[in-house]
């Protein structure tokens, strides 16, 4: 008897039911710009109208562990929210606005269901970011992958003015430093939190806690803020006073805020300025986890830090709230010298 | 005792070590567009200048099981150039040449001198393409693979000009099929050469077949061809005569040459035009596997399909063997009529 493919392990039948459901759930994403989507061997995207020196600005990023937290619940259509998320969050950093969206998604044997959950969640997050769902690959590999699970990776292009790049040097001491809220962990630090509270704590995903008001794996499912629309506006109604964009992802406030600031500064922040999410403080009793590896592993409540001229306070917070997001003052920029990249963050005393 | 990021497993110094390394191996990469490369949130890359409507064109992709070769053997610096060659294939098709690239690559526990060796298959793909590796990501996901396996996703994006986008649309009866050599397997179909090649036939990677002249691994891991440098220079050399381009991938050639042929035309091949390189048959006497599965799984020698203009063959053929490629006639368009998509593609008589 003869051997095929599908004996092999792999499903083209499915794979190809599976970019029909593709292409409904992008097309709801789709801008003027997209000249050709879903099912090409390429997507096409067109530059806005009027750009004098456009800079594309690019990014790539995945979900994490907290995909495992998705396998445990079986709970798929956040995810792809949390990979969008990542992506553009970073892109924007550089006062880019998100183009279009590519998606990788790979798994053992593809299960139509969820291959469509995490493509719906995808969907949504470009909605949320107003950027096109232009692409992706769908990937069947037999023996890569536990029976399942899969592994998600995002791509994301997004176009700035040559002379509007958000580089950082207009940064100076005296500057605001502008929190603006996460929703929770975002996607970074999942190892940690789910060896605390699994292991540690001996909680299961199901399990509800008092302090959380909702389950384990509902609180760390919440999906990644994404903060294209709020940045977009602020960039509109501030212009030049905004200095600089640091998106808080892995390594936390002193692994991320140093990275957008010129040398030779750093920001003082006030940590008693916002209330950490709840599910910080229980892992860290639970663990227990010190502080300074909290602060290392987690964005704290601080999903985004905008860093504007000090007379561009009021208009930079009038600007986030009036996007929906919640946005107080952190801190201000510093001089600190030559120190550590890590010492360039430090707090005042609680 | 505390618990720490690392404990959870995620080593965050091995992940800036591997950065590092990736910098040094990304520099030979670098085009005059890129402004800022591998370190920061986000890459930036300008547009080639005179451009006059530029539109982007992007696309994704993985390596597929090839992945369980390079395991297999612990060759892990050519799959990097498989995976831009997945990518960038893609995106000339259109017309386009690429710009940047970026990869994810995801693993259970980071190995530096594995990492660094497939980010070197990477830039090694990326110089073949000319394009510069713009940024990527690391994830170290404990849990998620098994030990010393890793997936890898890629994401290119090139440029074209509005009124140059190859659609297709040019094409007609009489033009001219050229194929063009592939390497091998290329990055498809992996999953049946494997259950073919251990599972009915025994054979492990190491074995040396006298019909391959090499080893089985050997055999199976080379590298996919770029085309990318080719099929600019024919585009250089015929302009509004190139009509069409097909990249060879999953699918094969019925699955694939229909995808860039307006409605109701096809082509006839003639499959005794061309040898196919005897990894090929060693498959279908060794499944045994059919000729029409053969056919829809494999690129059966011909990785990437040109059509031209009927006056334009001789400075088709010349131009892609100028660059180095193996290309000659394999077929010419017909008319079809309304059949099924797999049925455009028939073969003159043997």
């Amino acid at each position: 008897m003869s051997v095929t493919y599908r004996d092999a392990g792999v499903d083209i039948d499915a794979g190809d039911a599976l970019v029909e459901r593709i292409k409904r759930l992008a097309a709801p994403t789709r801008t003027p710009h997209v000249l050709q989507g879903i099912g090409g061997f390429a997507g096409l995207c067109a530059l806005p109208e009027g750009m004098q020196d456009p800079v594309l600005v690019s990014g790539t990023d995945g979900v994490g562990t907290k995909l495992k937290v998705a396998f445990a619940t079986g709970v798929h259509d956040t995810v792809g929210i949390d990979l969008v998320a990542m992506c553009v969050n970073d892109v924007i950093t550089v006062g880019a606005r998100p183009l279009f969206f590519l998606d990788y998604f790979a798994t053992g044997k593809l299960e139509l269901d969820v291959g469509e959950a995490v493509v719906r969640g995808i969907a949504e997050g470009c909605q949320r970011a107003g950027c096109a769902l232009l692409g992706g690959e769908t990937a069947e590999l037999p023996g890569l992958y536990a029976a399942g699970e899969y592994d998600l990776a995002g791509f994301a292009v997004g176009v700035v003015e040559r002379g509007k790049i958000l580089d950082g040097k207009r940064v100076a001491p005296g500057d605001v430093v502008i929190g603006v809220a996460s929703s929770g962990l975002h996607s970074n630090g999942y190892s940690l939190a789910r060896r605390v509270l699994e292991r540690e704590m001996g909680l299961s995903m199901t399990d509800r806690l008092a302090d959380l008001g909702s389950t384990v794996g509902e609180a760390l499912l919440t999906p990644t803020r994404i903060y294209a629309r709020a940045v977009a506006d602020l960039l509109d109604a501030l212009g030049d006073a905004v200095h600089a964009l640091s998106h808080i992802t892995g390594g936390g406030l002193p692994g991320n805020i140093p990275r957008v600031l010129p040398d030779g500064l750093g920001v003082r922040l006030d940590a008693t300025s916002w209330e950490r999410p709840r599910i910080f403080q229980v892992i860290a009793a639970g663990g227990p986890v010190e502080e300074a590896e909290m602060r290392r592993t987690f964005n704290l409540g601080v999903g985004l830090v905008v860093i504007v001229a000090r007379d561009a306070e009021d208009r930079a917070l009038a600007a986030l709230r009036a996007a929906g997001e919640q946005a107080w003052v952190a801190g201000e920029v510093i001089a600190v010298g030559d120190v550590p990249f890590e010492d360039r963050v430090v707090y005042s005393a609680p």
